[in-house]
């Protein structure tokens, strides 16, 4: 990481090494902004940046929506890709598709690729597996010039998490989520401490991922939350919680008793959104809702 | 189907070959309460059948319990079970086990027979295949007086279920339990209809067995209740309610919607039980509880 | 009460008199329907003094409303009145209004036959006395067609109220809600039995008028609704449930408990609906819907 | 107020004359614990506070406790209070009794002195009037032994609220309750801003005394709790919310709408405790419970 004064302070080809993959293998970016600076802030540097990107021309637009991989292409596999992208497709499990699924990205891409010109291009950090497919389906029915501004916006997301993670500067981009949960005994009027809690990706054909695992604290909440630091995958989810220890020493419980292990099932759609989701119980009867 | 009155006026041989596979191989139950005729009702019949079995020398008890066959085991797979025995044991799909479920099953019913000289006794239509398993499970823990006590209970529960199959009469025996459901709209604040829902049984390694669909009605339920005329299996269900067309007509919903399938996991315990297990709903929560 | 059939087989006039008064003091809608004899239902009775009420002339129609006496008016504190309208008006309490509510009704009384020529007419037996002090100060609001029409509209409703009182026949005039209500326990996991439950009105000035009272039984439900057998009078309400003595032998209550007295407050505004409005309970939280 | 570091420097007549009402006219408890400074913490002079006392003879114990005034006795309309004596009682209302109040109180105070022979004395900050009046009458049916040990612990109690409040150290002793709210519209999946709430107590006679009223802000919640900075004192409350607003926009809702003022009532056992009460709702159902 390297801090906004440094940035501020570096000659211009410092500058311009330090960025030149925040718009994938398009250093020009930078090299635009770097006589604007100092930048008071790191909200003030990706505004500029992307400033920079809508007023450039048609043809170099495209040349950097042309400079981004295939996603779980050829590419994917292979070389060529930055850091930033191999990081970013691996964390969806791009890197680790079986074959049929593979395919079925391979032809969604090669469709879009024949379609438009050029590759699909998603800020994957902010999706599920299950979300990048319904997003492709979707958007191949789209125009060329809705898909050529839909890709300079994801292109702008991308850069905006690159830039976070990359810099250090007294603010964040608004680029981070957040999935908490909290458990409420009501049979005993209080919370509930030492519950198991597993977070599941629900993957397109009903499978369940383990996302995160968590025990309730004193106070029925996790010491952190299921998921922070990062966009929410926009997707499917499965919290289970296991609830039978917790009223086990209760007397005239039936033998199974009637609640065990609990299932919450949702979907997340704001990936920088602060979702709450809650389980109010007792051994008969359980709530939850979005909570904030 | 034979009436009471029928029974009542019979010939005595004519009774006994009616009632023969009440208790199973053993016709002398029949003979014994034959000659104690008329009954007025089938818990009269019930009674006095039970009243001859728990009268009778241990020698014949355990000639009556030795004449059920292996749950599950060779002959199940062959000749020699009664109509009954065979329709019993096929139901919770113990005539459809995998080889490594069958060898598990083979290998209880060794020990069990090994260490009480007798075969596992259980009525199988109040248990799922995973309740089954703890049972053998514990009850191979037991002693042997405790054991043929829980024979003989356990075959009692079979010839109630038996007879109230097999007669006709104007009372029946309590041997049928009820799970119900109901959808309530609390967005709308009314029942919400057209919503399907399914029950799963959870099979021990957790996954789903579909036990019954249905499509809930103007009023929020289901025209017939997902279990009923039979005695509720004990073991751990998954009801799952597809709400998301419930509410796909409404503005500012997020996409993917917070709720589409909803899960809710309970486990049965009573199998002449009635279990009322509704679904509250709005777009963004829901609840439920054992319900009356 | 007389029979449908006695109505269809009486001599004109006898069928006349015991119909004069559905229509206040105006007998020939009885009269005109006389010779449409039989009537197959209930319904079809009602339907034809209906039509014969809405076909008539205006200056008819006129004196059907002017015929009706002031609401709570001088006439209700002394003779003139039918008996049906004395009963409709004593059965919310206009017959005990104190000096400054009697003012009140009578100054906006005066108010509407002063703007429109007629007196103003509302099915009270669909009302509170808040609901129809609401419904005065509206209707002030409109224009003499609009309350032509409305008094011909409230007229109909009233004499569907009087004819379901008054003809014994196999249909009956929907003209019936149902206010009714159930306690869970989900803290136990069963019904609530020999809760007691207060049903009061809220009146205008939020002091509490007692409408009736009940406790629940085995099932957690009162053995006859709150309201029935009548409309449910439109205004605000709130349900009482003494909740303390059912938790009053747990352990680890606090002194005073958490919950004892749970008020349930909410409106009716649709008199022929039938509301379900139940409690689910623990000694620590409660919650409440319109059901079904 | 004055500092902790200050106390343990002052001279000893000045650190007596700072203390001196802690304990009622009892100068003699912070001449003791004088020659023990410096304190570490505010729970340290505490300590050796009611150290102090409780290792008194029993003569200068009884002598501690009949330096109390009577409870809304003479002495409460006259002079002889210490000025902490007459901000507690009066903060509870016990300097506004009417006169059958008055004089309920002051016949419990009679016999409680005539069973006893010292002043009944209690922690009134913790109690609603409602409240003392069940201790009054529990405390009466005690012996002379728990009573003088209960009144020294209410004593104890009534010195650490006075020491909380007249010394400034890093530490504060924990004798303070939180009472908060929250609300969750789950119709719309957010929390309720711009929603009115008021705090009542519920008095013996069922009439209700406002204590606070807030207005929820963009998080659902109020600015400030609804008790805070002072025990919760043990009684009944209604908290009630203003909904109708919040949903007046909406389509199709009946007219009243069914929910307008929803009323909570609960009570509050553990003055030191922190009790949150949210409201869930929707247009058409709400819940709540103790949540933390």
């Amino acid at each position: 990481m390297i801090t906004l004064q440094d940035l501020n302070d570096a000659a211009p080809g410092d500058f311009v090494a330090s960025l030149a993959s925040i718009y994938e293998h398009s250093p020009w970016v930078a090299e635009e902004v770097a006589t604007t600076r100092p930048f008071a802030s790191l909200a003030a540097l990706h505004a500029a940046m992307e400033q920079s990107v809508r007023a450039a021309s048609t043809a170099r637009q495209l040349a950097l929506i042309n400079a981004h991989p295939d996603l779980a292409g050829k590419l994917a596999r292979a070389a060529g890709l930055t850091d930033f992208s191999a990081a970013e497709q691996s964390g969806i499990g791009l890197d680790r598709l079986n074959d049929s699924e593979f395919a079925r990205f391979h032809s969604l891409n090669d469709s879009y690729r024949a379609r438009f010109g050029f590759p699909f291009i998603i800020c994957v950090r902010r999706h599920t597996r299950a979300s990048v497919l319904r997003q492709f389906e979707r958007r191949l029915h789209h125009d060329a010039a809705q898909e050529q501004a839909t890709a300079l916006n994801e292109i702008t997301r991308i850069a905006a998490l690159r830039l976070d993670q990359a810099v250090q500067a007294p603010d964040r981009l608004a680029v981070h989520g957040r999935l908490s949960t909290h458990v409420l005994d009501t049979h005993g009027g209080r919370p509930a401490p030492g519950i198991s809690v597993t977070l599941f990706e629900v993957e397109p054909d009903g499978t369940l991922f383990t996302r995160a695992q968590r025990i309730t604290n004193a106070d029925g909440r996790t010491d952190s939350p299921l998921i922070s630091g990062q966009p929410l995958p926009i997707g499917t989810y499965e919290l289970r919680f296991s609830i039978g220890v917790h009223y086990a020493g209760l007397a005239d419980l039936p033998d199974p008793p009637f609640l065990d292990e609990i299932p919450l099932r949702f979907s997340i759609a704001e990936p920088e959104g602060h979702y709450h989701v809650p389980l109010l119980m007792t051994p008969w009867s359980y709530a939850t809702y979005r909570g904030s």
